[in-house]
């Protein structure tokens, strides 16, 4: 019998050093919100999302791509100097299609520049969870799940996807990973209800009082947008167009 | 009305960075089995443990301390030039009482060792779980619980210890931090059936596999020993006693 391909959590990017990503597929989860604002702008029809670190990063790289937006939050406000912010609901089709999307977040863009030896870097949110369990489970490969978190700080909403993700692939993987045994008790025991069970969250109430509760909503729906955003070339593309 | 202090909980040593402990009361967790062994060697009658990082450090320490015991294990073993192991049944009371206990463990000690700005520091396993809790309520000061885990990664059983102490104790603290809510979610899905929570994890793998299924259903047993180790010039002692 062929052994499973091994699954395993990272729960801050503080603790990426203790895991081997090398071969595997790397999937960085970034609920609130770059991972969900990435698959809604492709889903919508951006060409590519590309991730940068920095504010400054980001307008020099818009700078000298065409037909390009730059985008990115700092304490809940559009960063200075850019043109849009991190919300996944100001990308719609009418403002997306065809352009690239410089964007900049604080913890999920800074965890995607620090797994560059995976063998495949894809993109996690409960707005794409079905199409990204899916593509795991066929490509029988070794994965990671990052939770990008804040600051290095555990946090909840991307420790509940990745327990959602694990509960719906166990059966396909070697899970002998306590981070994801963690995580797959905490979304069977939420029940799905998943923007009610992160009402005490951090990243809820900090978000929350920048007036942004639309957006938890939306980013605690599923399968809104069932793509698979996949890093080619430092460049976030819908998996099926690469 | 006054504020309530605040509780945290530190799921690795590798994230204690993040975690502000300056008059805080520390609650070092490791329940395989550091935090368990010094508990069960203080109840029965031991004067004192004297927590130490490597074996070297332990066999000097013993030979300049009178009627000492060095203990510590290695890979399930007794560390090479001690006496006893790091199982909490090797510690009766025939064998300890008044004795010095000078212990080593690859986690626990050394993160007793990191946390040394904290107002006190006391040790929280399942054995002593009641007691512990009354005395963190009585105290009224912020509390930040500290999981040993394993050479730095996330741990079940430390988080499933930290979770049973919040779930116990959250009505006298102010409790936001994601890593709280997170063990005490897990903590309430398991029910009380600890060690059958356990069952997948990484330690219990590792130390039934050294034939410590007894240990390991000994340190799930809560309330077996009902004191608070405390730390007092480099040595835990029972709270009542110092």
């Amino acid at each position: 019998m062929i052994p499973l391909p091994k699954l395993e959590v990272c729960l801050s990017p503080a603790l990426l050093h203790l895991f081997d990503a090398q071969g595997t597929i790397t999937v960085i989860i970034d609920v609130f919100r770059a991972t969900s604002t990435i698959v809604a702008a492709l889903d919508n029809g951006a060409s590519e999302v590309i991730p940068v670190a920095a504010v400054d990063e980001c307008i020099a790289v818009g700078n000298r791509t065409p037909n390009s937006i730059t985008a990115g939050e700092r304490d809940g406000n559009i960063a200075h100097g850019l043109q849009m912010g991190n919300s996944p609901l100001s990308f719609p089709r009418s403002f997306v299609e065809g352009k690239s999307v410089v964007l900049t977040t604080t913890n999920g863009t800074r965890l995607l520049h620090m797994v560059q030896g995976s063998a495949e870097i894809i993109t996690g949110s409960f707005l794409n969870l079905s199409a990204l369990c899916s593509y795991l489970v066929s490509q029988n490969k070794p994965v990671l799940l990052g939770c990008a978190a804040w600051k290095d700080r555990f946090n909840l909403e991307d420790t509940l996807l990745a327990g959602a993700i694990v509960n719906r692939v166990a059966s396909h993987f070697s899970i002998q990973c306590d981070s994801a045994l963690a995580a797959a008790t905490i979304e069977q025991q939420c029940k799905s209800d998943y923007l009610n069970y992160l009402r005490d969250s951090s990243h809820y109430r900090r978000l929350t009082s920048y007036g942004l509760l639309t957006d938890l909503e939306y980013c605690t729906t599923p399968d809104l947008h069932p793509i698979v955003p996949i890093l080619r070339q430092g460049s976030l593309k819908n998996a099926k167009e690469v």
